[in-house]
């Protein structure tokens, strides 16, 4: 069985969607990562709190194979908070409060008996992060990340290094416009290419994704048509989360396998934005996500 | 052999995308629809131009089999004018400027030897003047129509009269959630689907489009990843003219027939984007059609 491991946020969210409030939740890319990969194969989770952080985390994952080694707890330090909204169609958050607090100090270690990990994902975070934790992994088969908007225009350099090092980068579509520079999708996604990742995937929102190879393949995938969209927090994390979930108990990332789990990826987020805070992607069962995965299948099929 | 018939405008359109200006070409609803349908069967053209027209629609068809008895030339009117123009991801129009002229006066009849059509397109106009179309014709096997915001603002209730007496709407998801009241576009197209038409196709710009049935039949598919979008103008005429027009020669409208129509909708519009005016449209043949077809199959299979 190969091995997963993520580093990413755990935070404290709060999230006003028009279907209601949620204060104080659980939230943050590891977390929804690790939920959505967990109904694939086990997970290596690192992350960092501050000794303020109401959750325990060991019994949010009860019952998942989440090995929570890398999971320090800073006494002096605070854990990272979140506060945001969705507005009309909820394609986009309104963030209206963000406090980094542990995110800005130095990045938790990758624990010695993690250091063998295959699969990585390095969530999103400062790209200098991402590179001081990469360095930690000793052979890593193959590697993904995401980046943001702040580290595009902010942190390019160190941004560009990273994507040398990367094998997939998992980003959303305006900050891909960003990043290449370019409004149209398709070049967008050839331009970041040539930057490193051998696999450019682009998360549309409701539009859902595309992935461009190397090699020119490319696959396009239309989100799960759901019927009620109540909180979207964590949809991309959760899509990155079974993305690599299924690519690590495949062991494989082939083209097909690839996008067998970019639909896998598609399913977790409908789950995930189904319900506030992690109530949708931690309520369900690799039935539930096989059963939408056919339908999807069906649905998209001419 | 089944016909089509399309009712629509005829426009002079002077357009302004990032990738150019396009000034005074001939455009508009029915236009862009023949020219789609027409690689897929006959077309019966109904639409009214002034006596200012600088184009020969003759020409304009050549070589394609557009019946333009139903063409009507005012003498005293001047043709429809739309001015636009599209900006950044370039996924809406921005209208500058609109000259009504003679889409403002009573519409075209529909003349004697067309009135047995079986398959007919009400492009987007006033809703009365879609349902006094509709009137002329004997015996339609399958209707399907078209609308937008005015409309739903300011027509409600004729709008209502039209969505009772057709088949199928394929309308864009604003004005697909404006007419529903409901911001989710799966609850959307079902509340549509309540106002009459058993089929509702939602085009959703590149973000694909989604079928719903009154039987609960569910398809979605992206847009064609487009490497080059010069004008978008037309793109939504072009969908539903090689939709009908697939659906005309097929002389079926079960859902597996559906799909396909709007796959091959799909593509025409593909190719109508990537240029300005009809050049993307009218210089293809129905083997490109079908080539890009069988790789947006390709693409979106896992």
């Amino acid at each position: 069985m190969m091995s997963l491991l993520v580093t990413g946020s755990i935070g404290i969210d709060s999230v006003q969607t028009p279907f209601g409030v949620s204060e104080n939740c659980l939230g943050g890319s590891a977390i929804y990562f690790s939920i959505a990969a967990s109904y694939f194969t086990p997970v290596r989770f690192i992350g960092v709190i501050g000794s303020d952080c109401p959750f325990d985390l060991a019994e949010i994952f009860a019952g998942r194979d989440v090995d929570l080694s890398g999971l320090e707890v800073r006494q002096l330090s605070k854990t990272f908070r979140w506060k945001g909204s969705y507005h009309n169609t909820m394609n986009e958050a309104l963030t209206e409060n963000v406090e980094l607090n542990v995110l800005a100090e130095t990045p938790p270690a990758v624990p010695e008996k993690f250091r063998d990990s295959d699969y990585i994902f390095l969530a999103n975070t400062m790209p200098m992060l991402q590179l001081e934790l990469l360095d930690q992994i000793d052979k890593p088969k193959f590697v993904a990340a995401d980046t943001m908007n702040c580290w595009i225009q902010g942190h390019l350099p160190d941004l560009k290094k990273l994507l040398e090092r990367i094998n997939c980068l998992v980003i959303n579509e305006d900050e891909a416009r960003m990043l290449a520079m370019d409004d149209n999708l398709v070049t967008a996604a050839d331009k970041i290419g040539q930057m490193g990742p051998e696999v450019v995937i682009i998360k549309k929102g409701h539009a859902g994704s595309m992935v461009s190879t190397s090699v020119g393949e490319k696959f396009v995938l239309p989100a799960y048509p759901a019927s009620m969209v109540k909180d979207p927090t964590g949809a991309g994390d959760s899509f990155a989360g079974a993305l690599m979930g299924y690519l690590a108990k495949s062991d494989k990332t082939d083209f097909e396998t690839l996008r067998r789990a970019v639909a896998y990826g598609t399913i977790a987020a409908s789950f995930t934005i189904s319900d506030f805070s992690l109530n949708g992607i931690a309520s369900i069962s690799l039935d539930d996500i096989s059963e939408r995965l056919e339908y999807i299948r069906k649905i998209t099929t001419f």
